[in-house]
């Protein structure tokens, strides 16, 4: 399959590679509301491992990863806390309130990077009469909106080793963990135990087409079980989903390496400071967006439009070698006018 | 593939046939959360137009379908009203409350079968300052605990005509009314135009690994299309799930009839009354559903058990003749004992 | 005061006494928010000793009463059971499910009497992947929509001794439980002893203008407080209405009988059966009710109408034998035209 | 009645005069679930004039009157935009998401004072498939946290006239907006045009003892009633209460100004700034909030501890200038160790 199109909006959009596709044709399936299919079970199993958690539930998205994943750790009527451009509270369209009845309150971090201090010190206590008590942190690493930053180790361990005493639970969004591990060299399993409830997904660097995963602990695990039901997330032979997902922890991890590579490239090329550029994201600031985006999807290369004068790049595994350079090419010549 | 065991526990429990992993397999894709997957496309018109409604949009379960189909047509405060065994009453754990705060109330009918005017005397009104009012009426084609019941067409007229006047919307739970349609040779899209919105599943007597659609005007649909996002079940390349969808109502909806016909089999070989099965279901009544159950699971045979005294016998794609006849010897068997 | 109309809508509509007047004019009062509200601290005190509980809350309504208790004994997601006409599920607007997510279920008991054995039987369990879970059961003691009846001891005891085993709550919705007490010789504290909840109320029989309690353990009302704020329900110096509950405890309780005996008064001179009047109601059946209501109140005697063929006159404080005597001879010759 | 104390914690605390508890001795009342509470009816229609609406509900306190006005102008799944210190969101316990499933979002304004320009800008379209959709901004005057701050008219007007095109509602938390009115000279006719709905306390510097009133238009209101209701808000004879409002808008709106002078004269007194004492509140920055507070509660002068480092003083109608002069005297000397 060849596609013409350079597509940089998001690493969303890969479309499932042939191996994948055979391995999803082949899945042993069963019905994953019975708790009976194989590939489900293997894939749930597997990602809890690589987190070092008791137990996973495979979601159909990361915004069901995510919403059921502060709900095990936050009741209706507590809060949530976490940064003003975080996933959670930006992009999923008020779900924590208006499915589940939490609060979310957030604090402006400089550069959308991680500052434990910060976020400890709005924390509000349990059991107030006027104040909304704070039960959770969410921590979001890669950070989209931080342009693919990768949170640092010594904020995440120090948000983590206040809360224990703290009796504040800490959620991460690990959408693109991946690719902070990679980046970073930091183990999947360090990242997992600094967060009660962990959602990473399967369809976005790793090219799977459907799928995130819920990581905890095994009782908060069953919660989510009948949570995922109640709001329709229970799948049928789900194993041809989590077929896909297998097949990418065994074939796309390791490689996206070579989408940080490609995105410094690009970053490069197009007059972007390289050092910002932690994974697979390229930001471009003072573009006029929508006359370059416009431009360029008629010369076939698509980004994404993340503010009037933001234009966002982000590879993946459908962009090679060949299509980096044609991006650079049709993007330079733009912003050069 | 060959599977030793008789599953006659539902029919959500069949596999993708080879033919069906094939179109999955070619599927193509792409990124359904900006409306870029053919396959879903494709699958939303054609279900659309099969109901004769103007939009539809492809849902993870059929319990999202429910609810956010009952979410279109009814406010938080309000009351869907519909019969007291109602799988989005039942089996869809509270979800309406839980997730949308739509109150359910309900009316025990008689073997589960559609009593228009007992259902429109329960209504109640909008404005008064102390009762729940009641926004939707909910009907379910086949009736699940009713032993794959098709409901009566004159009753579905009359309560559709009544709410027309009323104000009072009505929701069709169709998981299983394609097999309403087969058995009563009604079409798809009389059931279709007989309801606001509706739900139906590929997952189930079509042999589809995952999803249902959601079918209704194209501003509802509008709408639902951000509570799917909300909920968590926008996906990504979910074609590659569509896909078998499509090929489930190229291949699998007329064959229902042979599942019927072998139900009735089952219900004359088992001395239940052939009569009362309708459509892909047979119900056993006063045995010792769990003792019964165990033993012919012994022996590779797998029931439902629908109550301490009920058991449910479905048919479905992965149950051939030979099936039934195994399975009709061993229950038959421990029946006699 | 003097009032000529003879109201015998509902026993919500008493005016406050000379007496209750004087009683809220001279109350000590403070900000019961921050819990210096002496009258509110000894109106709590007194009604947690009389129903044997550890504590009490005040709150603005019944409503509030009972949905704050049953959401203490209830998680969203999970059900409540009662009966079909019960005023926790009827005339309280949906709020069980819209302000707290819990679904609602019910079960039609003949005559809106106590049969603990049905509503046990209709219980499901917690855990199940599909069943909306069991958490607590609502019993209306004296039932409103079964005519000021008094539930049966034998029925509320054996409900209350099952459920322990069970790991299922019990919550009595008592707005008119001193009519109960004071009809039946039950001691409040042996309907408070069966209930894990409760919620009585100060503004119907005993004649305060407004206010009912809730109570329940320390630990359950600690946390009825934070959602009694967060309803909305926290107010400042509510002394100036706990003082009129207390003094409708001191003065308004022992009366009661005299409604009862008002009420069967009105059920003998109307042709009513005066064994079905247990406490303060009677409901004339089979009557034009929206033309007897009017051609009354053009009378001056104000009757409340409970369906289309359905009266109900409810005897209260502001009712003596007077105002009996004068409705009886109005509504007699309406009845018998 | 003599109080020993001068509490300045909050003009919560204010106990009703003897001819305000006269007035509500006095009080005509009725059902008011019935809409027949003469006092009631009085107060609604004389706040909605006031602030020049068509409609106006009695409510039990200022955060139901918060809660409903904004769930009025906010679905859920939407979001209100306000300031980082507003009540709505810090005081009100998470009940914008908790009962009504709103999300709230902040900015932090300097000093809380408004900043049309700054709120606009974080506005987000309905629509979007990611985003949550802003569809109102509350806006509170006088600003609590901000001391007692008189928001600017200009930027009201800005917000107001910016809104109207964007489809964007205002709610005003008008608590104290008698205040801003009697500092500012601003009418509270003005005040109110410039929201679409709005709450006002009059339990807090009016000095009765309970009781809030949302003012809109006269169809959200009659929705407000429901949700009313439906929170447990509903009370009979509420003209007790509302008959001490109406005492307090004839008897202590001007007399406002008398708190407003005794704030300067606690700040002159105590080193504060009395450029920044808009209204009736004084705020002592970097002092030792809990010593200082326990060390003047020790002498019978009671203030709000605000922040481990700020101490909040808050004069009314119980607070007169021999109280001032005695705080004054006891926290001067307390602030000079």
């Amino acid at each position: 399959m060849t596609y013409s199109l350079v597509d940089l909006r998001s690493d969303t959009v890969t479309r499932p590679t042939d191996g994948m596709r055979r391995a999803m044709a082949e899945a042993e399936v069963g019905d994953d509301v019975y708790g009976e299919d194989a590939c489900v079970n293997a894939l749930e199993e597997r990602v809890a491992d690589l987190f070092g958690h008791e137990a996973a539930l495979f979601v159909p998205s990361g915004t069901m990863g995510n919403q059921i994943g502060m709900r095990l750790v936050c009741e209706p009527g507590q809060e949530v806390l976490g940064d003003a451009e975080a996933h959670v509270v930006t992009y999923e369209m008020g779900a924590a309130a208006a499915v589940f009845g939490l609060s979310t309150r957030t604090v402006v971090s400089a550069g959308c990077r991680l500052d434990a201090a910060q976020l400890i010190e709005q924390v509000r206590p349990r059991g107030d009469w006027h104040l909304t008590a704070t039960a959770a942190i969410a921590v979001e690493n890669t950070h989209n909106r931080g342009g693919g930053l990768v949170q640092p180790l010594d904020q995440l361990q120090q948000l983590w080793d206040w809360s224990r005493g703290a009796g504040v639970a800490v959620h991460l969004d690990g959408a693109r963990v991946w690719n902070a591990a990679v980046a970073s060299g930091v183990p999947l399993s360090t990242y997992g135990r600094l967060a009660d409830t962990a959602s990473v997904c399967l369809s976005k660097g790793l090219g799977a087409p459907v799928g995130s995963v819920l990581v905890a602990g095994a009782e908060r695990i069953a919660a989510a079980r009948l949570w995922r039901k109640r709001l329709g997330g229970g799948m049928r032979q789900a194993g041809v989903l989590a077929a896909a997902g297998l097949h990418a922890l065994d074939h796309h991890l390791d490689r996206l390496a070579d989408d940080h590579a490609r995105a410094r490239t690009l970053a490069e090329r197009l007059g972007a400071d390289p050092s910002r550029v932690e994974t697979n994201m390229v930001v471009l600031e003072d573009v006029a967006a929508p006359v370059v985006a416009e431009a360029a999807r008629a010369q076939g290369v698509l980004v994404g439009q993340v503010g009037p004068r933001r234009i966002r790049l982000v590879t993946h595994l459908d962009v090679d070698d060949a299509a980096v350079d044609r991006a650079a090419t049709v993007l330079g010549d733009l912003l050069r006018r």
